[in-house]
């Protein structure tokens, strides 16, 4: 789907803008930021990968998922606080790449033979993988395990993308509808500060 | 083995718990919880299948590990308090999945063609694997690196496991003798507040 | 390669070394030594194995590095304070593994087919792998994404591999420049305390 490709690589560009942006943000020297801005970027299709055996990974396969990586490191060395002002629309452009992320990591691990639910499981450790080494890096507890709905829509997204493909085919139609339903979730749960509840002891 | 396969899924819900746990101490939203829970439950299994090539993991290909994993993280999001009150409970079927999950790790490496020295070592990285994951992802120093002749418990299953393999044959009675002697060993370790030696500068 | 292959030993031993030593300075206990010890001489080629499907790695197939790995984690266990006295040299030993790793993996990343960019890419991951996993266990932000032209050395040495591979060919002499082009770089680094820029928000 060639559609879905293109929004791969800008879900790629801008984790490793977030990636990139919290290595600045660390202090970290030119070259931390571009380690972070990789892991960012590429850690979630890099542990589908190996976990499919779809090895060597497409990371390092194909040339446009670490050109739009390197770029992204570029980015947040060159104008890190043009980045830093604009965080608002990254989170924006983060959640484009969740959707995403999260629909073609299950749609991939369907084509590996998986079966419906540890497909979807797959298309989450797609979305999120990223984030949570971008943040294991930084010695940080991730993010997305504290905050924001954030893997509650990847699980809508990617358990929408298993339900069309055993229905009615994940087509381009159904592949945008259910990367659409996540990104819209996860901006929703942004702009209303929207939090999944917390058990108590 | 029918009985090792029953055994490693009380191993993976009881490290499920575990995980579930402290993301509930951590704070962690429900999602926090379920992904804690998951990682504790089968990172170790992931980690060995990825290193021995056996790819998709049985985690994403069978049913039942899969299920004890969420049947774990549903537990802890529901009634968080009885098993906070429990945790010295969880600790005793912690200590029969670390058992187990030396035994079975050490003995799949085995199979896979491994020599005996490397097999041991998957078997403890078996083990010890899933509450690695879980610890990192909290930004913590893992606990087994810390405490109580846990990784020993895991060496000696594994290194039984082994040692039998090689001449007598990993049958039923050898297995359940080799986790039974690392499950032993842990409870009487946590029970004695008994602790491995620390080098000092 | 004999001596690539020699080297490479070297520089798990002193990786094994410094993962010891950070485990001791945490106050883990033996286990987390070697453990600690494990991860970091051999991290980093576990990940190149895994990613290029070179499973079983390297690491669990042949017995030296296995053997050179734990003989690390005793010599850590046996005369810490030692080897705390003699952390300068264990730094120069520590450079001269990061060299050949970056070689080594980047070279065994051409073997199996990757393109020139990524193979370079899985250099220094070989290269900095082992350390970074090391920190991450110890819960601490990675040395090499924040300290003196580190990641700089390890691509310098993967890049010039792959530049001789696609020129004049990898051989001893060529593998050789390479890695002590790698080496000079960040032992220059170590000396005159130079560091990356860092970019500033």
């Amino acid at each position: 789907v060639s559609l879905l490709a293109l929004l791969d690589l800008v879900g790629i560009f801008v984790f490793g803008l977030s990636g990139g942006l919290l290595a600045v943000r660390k202090e970290m020297d030119v070259f931390g930021v571009a380690v972070l801005a990789l892991a960012a970027a590429l850690g979630g299709g890099l542990v589908r990968d190996v976990l499919l055996g779809a090895v060597p990974p497409e990371a390092l396969t194909r040339s446009a998922p670490l050109a739009a990586s390197l770029l992204a490191a570029a980015v947040a060395i060159a104008v890190p606080s043009r980045l830093e002002r604009g965080a608002g629309t990254v989170q924006v452009f983060d959640a484009v790449g969740l959707g995403i992320f999260a629909v073609y990591g299950a749609s991939k691990a369907l084509d590996f033979g998986l079966g419906a639910v540890p497909a979807t499981l797959l298309g989450v450790v797609t979305a999120i993988g990223g984030g949570v080494l971008r943040d294991v890096l930084a010695a940080e507890i991730p993010l997305v395990l504290r905050r924001e709905i954030y893997a509650l829509a990847a699980l809508l997204g990617a358990g929408l993308a298993v339900a069309a493909a055993r229905t009615v085919g994940l087509g381009p139609l159904a592949a945008t509808l259910a990367a659409s339903a996540a990104i819209a979730l996860r901006l929703a749960a942004l702009r209303g500060g929207w939090n999944a509840p917390r058990p108590r002891l």
